[in-house]
Formats: structure tokens, C-alpha cells, sequence
């Protein structure tokens, strides 16, 4: 009889989603079994599950945001043992042999990697994601989670949070530094957290006003909204950094003309349409436009740390999913903007069927 | 009776250069007079000149890639003395105290600075530039070319050298760095040479081979014809650092693809349309495109001074300007793309009327 965990599960694009009994595979001798308590939703899961992004492959259990303790270890498991509090972030494999493995840039796999769900994996089986009891994950790919980061907290870390950390990191965040955040949402919200933790003088862009608060307390110093043409004019070429964390099609000259000389914008978005960006854009002031996806494991584990270190954890809204609607409908608050700032599925809640 | 020096000059749009005696400035306290010797033509003289961009104020003479002697100055000169080999490039002055200024990046300042030729100087008269016998400029902006590179191939590098200089120094070019160059040109043939010295491993693409022997004897390792497919498809993921000197409109993502994680596509050339980049060519990758303008004067002297440790000029065709529908001639020959690799106006032979 195969190993199952209760677990939630879309049957097709557009279904609402259904409790399982999902089964995970039997340990490998390098596998860790992980008891999942919490499970962030991401915007991408949405993508994933709607079929919006192409490729689903149903039935299809997502989550890439995943915090838990280790249930169980495969023989030659050396890196986690039983009782540890871990995460898994959005990879779940990778070849290891690849000049982007060796670099720590497992996401750049040229294999390539294989994510934590919706993906084939290497033996040819499609992996499934942690709106579930427990998952099985090869223990190179599963991070630790310090003491003094409780898991609800630190489960949207695992994207959310290394997906912001590692471009705030490599453009060097920091003090004397001006960071603009655009979107104050799943991403943007632990954006301006990790940066201001870092020591930046941390500015929120969004459309209104309307978050300008909690953008504050988040740890901004300041919040502009970018329907104000005189607040947008008069900041101009104050910032280093700006971080995009907005999916949205926006107006890359806008806010290229935002940063200072030498200055970058990392977008951590995915819209639909090209950027069109002027030459002039770039070239006046040798500005830099670039993207950034998520990290590698090591880093996520630096970010990790450098959160526990800061006691920095996501701000977040605890679902209870024992009615597997509630997902679906906490899905559609994300879609619309309604959350403040990550929905996490309390995984217990998960109906046994 | 104002001072003047024999020139050449565009009285207006479309029409062809003349030799007239152009007024320069009586030497200010902080001026220097230079006997210009050598004046490279750059493209954007030409755009300047047959007013492309706009803008244009005739008459007008170019040249922004100016070497040559101090043949004179002014009272409270200190960094330069008569005899002296200097260069002047595109900056004739900057306000010296904005951020930019103060970062040695005079191009970007926030005035703004004032260019060679065809601007206006903070004294309200408009500048003109290096097709010329002499010209004066503040002290400043006048760099020194250190002896053992010779006056007339050290003369483009004063815009095309320090173009190219400055995003490779940026960006990290240096032994074990994999480094393409996209255009073999004015700007394209000094990329490679300099990529070259400062231990990169140089691939130089254009559109056919025609150019080929000649980047390999520039210290390119190889050649790629962007039209062809198959050795474009087999270049992908290979290079850290590519440096467009092309101001056609280039398929961005095509080349982003050429460009290994964390690689940085550098534009240096002004195409006419914005770039049209994929959001995934950026965040796959965590790719980077930007932009780069000249350089500011301490980077221009470093750049002249690493040029001269290395050995490195500029492989230019010296022009014979006597008949001044020469440089009429040569500017039809620039714009064909039919220079290998730079025309240097002889200014010695500009006629006296």
C-alpha cells in the first residue's frame, strides 16, 4: 500500500479544489519526509492551477511555500534528521553537475531544475506541492528553518521572501541606500522588510494611498502613489534600487527616470507584454534594467538566517482549510489584491478523505 | 580683433563643410589653448551635423575626439603646461558640485554638462568643436595622453575608446570573463581591443564574415555571423558580458539568450526604436540590459592611461582635409559602415581663408 498524505487537489483547469489522500513516494536513501504544518499561497499557484501560464498538468497540488518538521529520514540523509523545523522553497531537484548548479543557482539548472510542483521529475513522475500533510523532498533541497522563526510566519519566506532578498542582495541594499519598492503585496510587503532590515532607506510605490500606512509600519520611510504626477515628478533620480514586484504591464521609462545615475531596476514580476524601454532610458545614466528569479538553495538558507537574525517573518492571514473552498475563495482575494499580505493554509485543517 | 583658428563648418543642414576662421574665447584664468592636431569623426558628429537628432545650431562645427599640444595658459592653470599632449572628448564643461560631478561623472551632470560642440556653455555662447587648428577649453575637462601612444590613433579614444572602456571596466571584463562585441566598427574595433588587454576572452558578431580576419587581428578569439542560425543557436548561455555598439534596432532578446545567468547585455549605440524586452529574457537568468554614456574625465585619463600601458590605439585611415568636401566624403563612408576603423582628420591640412 502506497504512502498518502491528506492533501488538496485541483481535478482540472477551473475545478474548485478537493481534499486527497495524495501519495508521496517511499523514501529514497537521500529523501527527507517532511510533516508540512503551513503552506503560503503564491500568486504563481494561481497562475499554475487557473492553467494561465499553459502546462498544467492535473490532478495538480500546488505550493512552493512550504514549512514544516522532519518526520523521516532515508538512510543516507546526513543534512536533517528527525524533529527539525525546514522548508522547501519552489525546487525540488536539480542536476548538480551544471556550471548554474555549481554557481548555488539551482533555479538556473540547465537540465534543467524540477520544481516543487506541476514539474516532471527526473524519474519521470509529476511532483506535487505542499497544500498537503507531507511531502517527500530530496534533503539537498530542503532548507533550515532557524529557532525563533515560527513556521506560519516563515513559510512565504521560502518564495516570497527569497525572491525579493536575492536581488536586494546582489544590488546591494543597504546603508546610505535608497531602495524604491513598487507593490505593496506578497512580494513587495517582505521587500520592504528585508530592505529596510538591511539598512536602505526604504520608499513603496503603488497606485493609491491606501497602503500607505501599513507600508510604514512595514518599514518604509515614506510612500508615494504613482497616480500623483507631481510626487512621481519630484522623485525623480532619488532611488539605486528600485524593486518591481508588480506582474502588472508597467511603464519601464517611468521608472527607470526614477533612479539616480548608475542606478538598477530589478523587475520580480512576470507580465504578459514585452518592456519597452528608450535607449535613451539606459544610456542616460547608465541605468540597468534586470529580473530576478528567486535563489538558489544556499541563499535561500542565507536569507533564512538573515531573517531569523532580524526576526523578520512574513505578515500573514492563517486559513483553515477544512473546507477546501475556502482555498479557492482565498485564491480570488490574492487575485484581487485583498490580502494582507500572504494567505498560509494551516495544513492540519486538511480534511483526511 | 578676436582670436581665430582655421575650421571646419557647417553652415546648415544638408550642406557641405567650408573652411572658415573660427573666433575662440580669449584664455580665461582656468583655460587651456590647445593646438588640435588630430580630430577623429565620430557618428554622432554626423548625426549632430546633418541634424539627425535635432537640435542642431549652425553653423556648427564638430569634432569630439580631439588630441593635441597646450600651445597656451591661462593664469591659474595648474594640471596642464605648454607643450603638453593633451585630449578634449565630448565634455567641455560640468557644473562640478551635483552628486554626479562629485561621483566623477560629469556626463550626468545635473545642469547639465556642456558637450563639445553644439551646446551652450554656462556663458551662453555655444561651443565648437575638434575640426579645427585650435580650441580652448577649461582645464578641467582637458586629459592628458601619456607619452608612447601617438597623437592621431589616440584621438578616437577619446569617445570611442572611453565608451567602450567604461562598461567593460563596469561590467567586469577581464581573464576568465567571456566577452562578445556586436558591431565591428568605430566603437566595435576598440571594444575588442580593450576587452582583449584586459584579458577577456573576445567573440565579436556581425552580420556576415566579412569582418572576420580583421576582428581576430584586433584580438577577437572568434567571429559569429549573426545570420547564421545554427551558430547563434549554439553561442546561447555563453557569454558574461556582450557590448552593443550597433545603433540599428537589434532583436534584445536574441541576444539576451547569448548571455550565460547573471549576464549583462551593455548598449552603447542610440537605435531609433525602444528595445522590446520578453520579461522572461531578464528574470531567466537573472539577466541584465543596460546602457552606457562615454565616461567622465577621470575615467577618460584611466582609460587613456591603461590604452598607452597596453599599446593601444585606434585603427584609424588619416584623412587629408584640404579640400573640405573630403570630410563630406568620409561621412557618407561612416554612415556605409565602409571605415576600418576610424577617419582622423589631419587638422594640419584644414585651409587657412
Amino acid at each position: 500500500m502506497p504512502h498518502t498524505a491528506p492533501a488538496l487537489s485541483l481535478p482540472s483547469a477551473g475545478a474548485p479544489f478537493e481534499a486527497v489522500a495524495l501519495e508521496r513516494r517511499d523514501l529514497r536513501d537521500d529523501d527527507v519526509l517532511i510533516d508540512v504544518a503551513f503552506a503560503g499561497i503564491c500568486h504563481s499557484d494561481i497562475h499554475t492551477g487557473r492553467d494561465e501560464w499553459g502546462a498544467a498538468h492535473y490532478p495538480l497540488t500546488p505550493g512552493h511555500e512550504i514549512a514544516g518538521t522532519v518526520a523521516a529520514v532515508g538512510s543516507a540523509v546526513t543534512r536533517h534528521k528527525v524533529g527539525d523545523r525546514v522548508g522547501v522553497g519552489c525546487l525540488v531537484d536539480s542536476c548538480t553537475e551544471c556550471e548554474n548548479c555549481k554557481n548555488g543557482q539551482e533555479m538556473f539548472c540547465t537540465k534543467p531544475s524540477v520544481g516543487t510542483y506541476n514539474s516532471k521529475g527526473y524519474d519521470g513522475e509529476w511532483t506535487a506541492g505542499g497544500y498537503a500533510q507531507q511531502v517527500v523532498v530530496t534533503e539537498r533541497m530542503v532548507v533550515s528553518i532557524p529557532e525563533g522563526l515560527e513556521l506560519d510566519v516563515a513559510a512565504p519566506l521560502l518564495c516570497a521572501g527569497i525572491t525579493t532578498y536575492s536581488p536586494l542582495k546582489r544590488w546591494g541594499a543597504g546603508p546610505g541606500r535608497r531602495v524604491a519598492v513598487i507593490g505593496v503585496g506578497g512580494l513587495g510587503h517582505m521587500a520592504v522588510k528585508i530592505a529596510a532590515a538591511m539598512g536602505a532607506e526604504v520608499t513603496t510605490l503603488s497606485r493609491s494611498d491606501a497602503k500607505a500606512a501599513d507600508a510604514i509600519e512595514l518599514g518604509a520611510s515614506r510612500h508615494i502613489a504613482t497616480s500623483d504626477a507631481a510626487a512621481m515628478k519630484a522623485a525623480r533620480a532619488s532611488f539605486d534600487l528600485i524593486i518591481n514586484t508588480v506582474s502588472a504591464d508597467l511603464d519601464m521609462a517611468q521608472y527607470l527616470r526614477l533612479l539616480r545615475a548608475n542606478g538598477v531596476l530589478a523587475n520580480v514580476g512576470l507580465p504578459n507584454e514585452p518592456y519597452s524601454v528608450p535607449p535613451f532610458a539606459l544610456i542616460g545614466g547608465n541605468k540597468v534594467l534586470t529580473g530576478s528569479n528567486i535563489g538558489g538553495i544556499a541563499e535561500t538558507q542565507e536569507m533564512l538566517d538573515f531573517c531569523a537574525e532580524h526576526g523578520l517573518g512574513s505578515t500573514i492571514e492563517l486559513l483553515d482549510a477544512s473546507d477546501p473552498a475556502a482555498v479557492d475563495a482565498a485564491w480570488d482575494r490574492v487575485v484581487a489584491g485583498d490580502v494582507r499580505y500572504r494567505v498560509v493554509i494551516d495544513t492540519a485543517t486538511i480534511p483526511q478523505v
